[in-house]
């Protein structure tokens, strides 16, 4: 057992010790090189009251062997529990959830026969690091971030991905239409990253009309790497009209840590397995179980969750289905198409490509001031909110939900209690300085308004790197 | 032509004024009572240098009739150029964009025989505001902006929507589990809300799954109501997967005015014209008009873009297909269901169902500093940081992208140079005053760190209206 790589098991709660159990045993006869710790986590330890649900000897354990095969797992309803799930993701920098989408027709019911499609969602920013803030009674706010770092390690993931998966085209989704400056991030990275990989193709959808693409024609699609809100979309949208959602599994993969579990459900653990014998570079271990599970699916011995009259042979539960693949190692699928892997992409430290970025000149040129205002009318909070300029810094526009309203708006327009009021130089573009934004904090404070956040506006190498304001 | 509505018309470039006569000689034909205000709008506006695509003129037309037909303008290429489309939906606060997206099958080709579901998707607000700031090298960032009238407008209309319009059930899509305050607010107005209508079903989805049960069992759904991300996204998928992308019109109402146009392409204009006619009160028409349009397509008389050899009879132009339908006025569909409009939604002013919110107790009681900093390691910035604490304000937590890295943050976690610093009083939910904010901001400027923007921390009636950190 010298050459043995360890990872951490968690059997979890409900159906997942079963699960487990036929998963390793699968596994295991196939010759994987594994030495297993296993650990608990899941509802037992949150009913202890530990409310991450995972105990501090766990964490050391996972920190050891850098690979955990987690079994679906409970947590207790009433408040105060934390997701194992993000907390894992977060605290070990898993920054790519990769899923496979695959058809497996005509042993499993789809409207799309020839799906296979892989999403890489980029795990970490975006809309779900839990940033929001309730600030006037009307009006609630969230931040979306999206990284330079980020985006360049989740696209050169995808593309390493599609390297070593023998797989020909890396498809980006976004909506840099309205989102010039984030998803305009995100765009630019893939343009830049896809040039050093050009014996793959590269392509970009605007996020609506490729979600409307991908729903109707996912055969048109090979790999598909976006930000975290629309890969959150898109991949369910994948692994449903695939048909396969409870089949999948799924990978969330960093840089010192991976973690390899089932989407929805449970059936797709030992696909998550198959993942992880990639990841620990035993790809001739998977490919003999990934194929002798699809000889299975093919033979019509299914679980329940796939069973369909007419189409299966036989319906078994996860003892009988563990067996069925296991008399079948060594066999390769009739009529889908088999497997083959090699190797998986290498996960090193991340460089950034473009580090050239932090050479970039930054200068501070005016602050956007959020009030909480309901006295009045937009022109009559510009007219008397324009007395806190001075001091080299005047009151430019004011808008309501993005929507100029002074100087100049339109009657019709609607408002809310949040207006944003932006101040600049008297000559636009001049360079200010953080005491300015300070000065004038405090005179719009004195003069008994209610500022509710800031945001500094700055210049990069003279370039304005905040939005304009529309009917500016 | 006493009693006849005025209405505004833009005839569009390309094909636009080919298909607006077709448009407007059926309707006309089909009696309806209307007095056209022709308008130029689009690409020789724009060539005439007008950024905005559109003449003072034009604007008091529409703030005249409150109704515009809209035929597909050009918006050339090269910068400075604003989107007609965004200017009038702001500044004249169309707030609800319709889209109903029907099968009609078999004349039209889908996967989804029985689809007819209606798209409401909120049109002002949430990320579509276009408020982002790049403030560090490696940051950008995009508000999300969610609104408590905002949220009620657009339930409440897609509810007064089901009931005018004959529709049992009303959908919710969000994504609360993830985005508690801003999601959160929108789940609790349509909880709210939903309770004024016994009549209607009401449920609710997470988007991500709710999405994927569109793209595959589209016929589960009736009328949906969504934030506007979520609603550019599902709106395309619902189109695509009815086959019908290129025959849907699209609504965009307000209080003041509302804009009817074509989806994609230019074969949506007839129904969209028909949105209009039950907009203006004439439902006759729209019904004789619709329902001779749906007797064309059974008939197999298809334009070009839905033409498909073995279903469809004949292939004509724009004019033929016009000549076809008034032929047919007066005529109800064989197979596909005839339509039978009454009136449309009521538009009154905003009145909040929920002012008492406006009572709740509003106190501050700390403030997120956010820093531009790339001189270490989350500890030592947290170490030399807190030096900065005094004055009733203690730096309590730092995260970066979300996750805690200072106190005690795992090595693991990967930092970009954008970090939070929390800071409350000692005593934590104590009130404090803006003038202690802005005294921080100085002892912050004074130890020579780069303050990018703040948020301040707010109780409302004594509950914190504030995100925890993740791992606190």
């Amino acid at each position: 057992m010298a050459n043995n790589t360890p990872i951490t098991v968690a059997y979890g709660d409900g159906i997942g010790p079963e699960i487990m159990d036929a998963t390793l045993q699968i596994i295991q006869t196939a010759g994987a090189r594994i030495e297993i710790e296993r650990i608990e986590v899941g509802e037992k330890v949150y009913l202890r009251g530990i409310n991450a649900g995972i105990e501090p000897g766990a964490w050391q354990s996972l920190r050891r062997t850098r690979v955990f095969l987690k079994a679906p797992i409970t947590t207790p309803q009433g408040g105060g529990y934390k997701s194992l799930n993000v907390t894992t993701r977060t605290m070990f920098g898993l920054y790519a959830n990769v899923r496979p989408c695959v058809s497996y027709y005509p042993f499993v019911d789809t409207k799309h026969p020839t799906m296979d499609v892989v999403i890489i969602r980029e795990n970490e920013e975006d809309l779900y690091t839990g940033i929001e803030y309730r600030q006037t009674h009307e009006m609630v706010e969230s931040l979306k971030l999206i990284s330079r770092p980020g985006s360049e390690k989740i696209i050169r993931y995808a593309f390493e991905y599609a390297r070593s998966h023998d797989r020909k085209k890396v498809t980006c989704f976004m909506k840099d239409n309205i989102m010039k400056l984030t998803d305009g991030l995100f765009h630019r990275v893939f343009n830049e990253i896809s040039q050093e990989y050009p014996d793959i193709t590269n392509e970009t959808w605007i996020v609506d009309i490729g979600s409307a693409k991908l729903a109707d024609t996912p055969e048109a699609f090979d790999v598909i790497v976006l930000p975290n809100l629309y890969g959150d979309i898109l991949s369910d949208i994948a692994a449903q009209v695939a048909g396969s959602v409870g089949l999948a599994g799924s990978a969330n993969i960093g840089v010192s840590c991976a973690m390899f579990e089932a989407i929805h459900g449970s059936a797709g653990l030992l696909l998550a397995a198959v993942m992880m014998l990639v990841h620990i570079d035993q790809p001739d271990v998977a490919t003999q179980v990934h194929n002798a599970w699809l000889r299975t699916i093919e033979d019509g011995i299914h679980t329940y969750d796939i069973y369909v009259e007419g189409v299966s042979k036989e319906k078994v539960g996860t003892k009988e289905f563990a067996k069925a693949v296991i008399a079948r190692l060594g066999q390769q699928p009739q009529v889908l198409k088999a497997v083959s892997y090699t190797t998986s992409p290498q996960h090193e430290e991340y460089k950034s490509v473009t580090s050239k970025q932090s050479l970039e000149q930054k200068d501070l040129v005016g602050v956007d001031v959020f009030l909480d205002w309901h006295n009045g009318n937009a022109n009559e909070l510009g007219e008397s909110f324009k007395q806190v300029s001075g001091d080299g810094l005047e009151l430019v526009v004011i808008t309501n939900r993005g929507a100029k309203v002074w100087p100049e708006g339109l009657p019709e327009t609607f408002c809310t209690d949040h207006w944003r009021c932006r101040f600049m130089a008297p000559e636009r573009g001049t360079t200010i300085g953080h005491e300015q934004v300070i000065e004038l904090l405090h005179r719009v404070n004195e003069a008994g308004f209610d500022f509710i956040k800031t945001e500094n506006l700055y210049n990069f190498d003279g370039k304005a790197s905040y939005s304009a304001v529309q009917g500016e």
